[in-house]
């Protein structure tokens, strides 16, 4: 059986990876290709588990926040991701590595050998055949999150935070182009779902035929 | 200020880490040492949640178990162990990375370099200064896990799960003599306490006056 392809939405706050996910999901499964959606952190009881306790214990160290991300991430692998990669199901995920090397790496400042070899030990070698970028002016993206009330902890910091974020995922696109497109969430939502399905059909449909 | 020591307890079920941890305990603060007494997984909330979440959640990835546990034990030196030896408190921490190493370890095959980076980034430099490892034969461990009721699911375990888990701490004791000593646990509670209390004095009150 021919294996699923694994794609995944990255961006900062409030850059339309919600329900971008879902669109794409909604198209693949109209052409007739089965499909598995899914977040970090979440997507497992451990992961939804990992992301309560976050909430209410409040690590003090990002070394323990960026360890029980990985956590979560090791459950999602060994439960969703890869037996439903196996038997040809898509999967796409709201968030995965790269929220992890921005947050915790760029933001908290966690060596990135490490977060590299924590990737190593949960996901290889399963990387995502093809990530998506939402790229949003970070003002757009506080504002977004304002007018929604959806504040998370991150919403709520400065704008110099998200202005990090961004760069962070800019970074990324462009280190690796092969696996990276960049998509620009300042335009409608129906314009990013066509960017996001043209980018689906080059980089993944032509060879999944 | 003299910076604090810290003193872990190691070994398999029932091999009366916890008595031997509140004695000792009990000794040091007599002698005018302020100590703390911890455990691990626990000791923080971090760490009690994933322990707690660890029995209900049942991880079905071994990775995730020794993510979680390496989670809660950067959270446990943040928030207790390094400050407790920065003020000159003595820390006793019943369990310790010994026990993710057997476990994890030699357990359930977790690749030892991974374990050891992982200790880095959450432990060094801080390393115990002294680590007692009680060593009962493993049919005794079990018997006595059985009699008191507190059948844990790796005592639940089989026999020769406990003659592994025995054979790692041992192993760990020869291979690290200088910080490991290793303490007959079969003998009786007042005998190993007295055995513990020349460890201790022998490797860390010399140098602590």
């Amino acid at each position: 059986m021919k294996r699923g392809k694994f794609i995944t939405f990255e961006g900062g706050e409030a850059t339309g990876k919600s329900t971008q996910t879902k669109r794409l999901a909604e198209r693949l499964q109209q052409a007739g290709i089965p499909v598995v959606v899914t977040r970090e952190p979440g997507g497992t009881p451990v992961g939804e588990d990992v992301r309560e306790l976050i909430m209410k214990d409040r690590p003090t160290d990002p070394v323990t926040e960026l360890l029980l991300f990985a956590a979560a991430r090791a459950e999602h692998m060994t439960s969703i991701i890869r037996p439903a990669l196996d038997e040809g199901t898509w999967v796409i995920s709201d968030r995965f590595i790269d929220s992890t090397r921005v947050y915790q790496g760029k933001l908290y400042g966690i060596e990135r050998t490490f977060i590299e070899q924590l990737e190593r030990f949960t996901v290889a070698p399963d990387y995502p055949d093809l990530t998506l970028i939402l790229d949003v002016p970070a003002n757009e993206g506080v504002e977004r999150a304002q007018s929604r009330g959806t504040l998370s902890r991150y919403d709520a910091q400065r704008i110099e935070t998200h202005e990090a974020l961004r760069e962070g995922f800019l970074e990324i696109a462009t280190a690796e182009p092969q696996r990276c497109v960049l998509i620009d969430g300042y335009l409608p939502v129906a314009s990013v779902e066509t960017a996001v399905w043209q980018a689906v059909s080059a980089h993944l449909l032509a060879e999944a035929d």
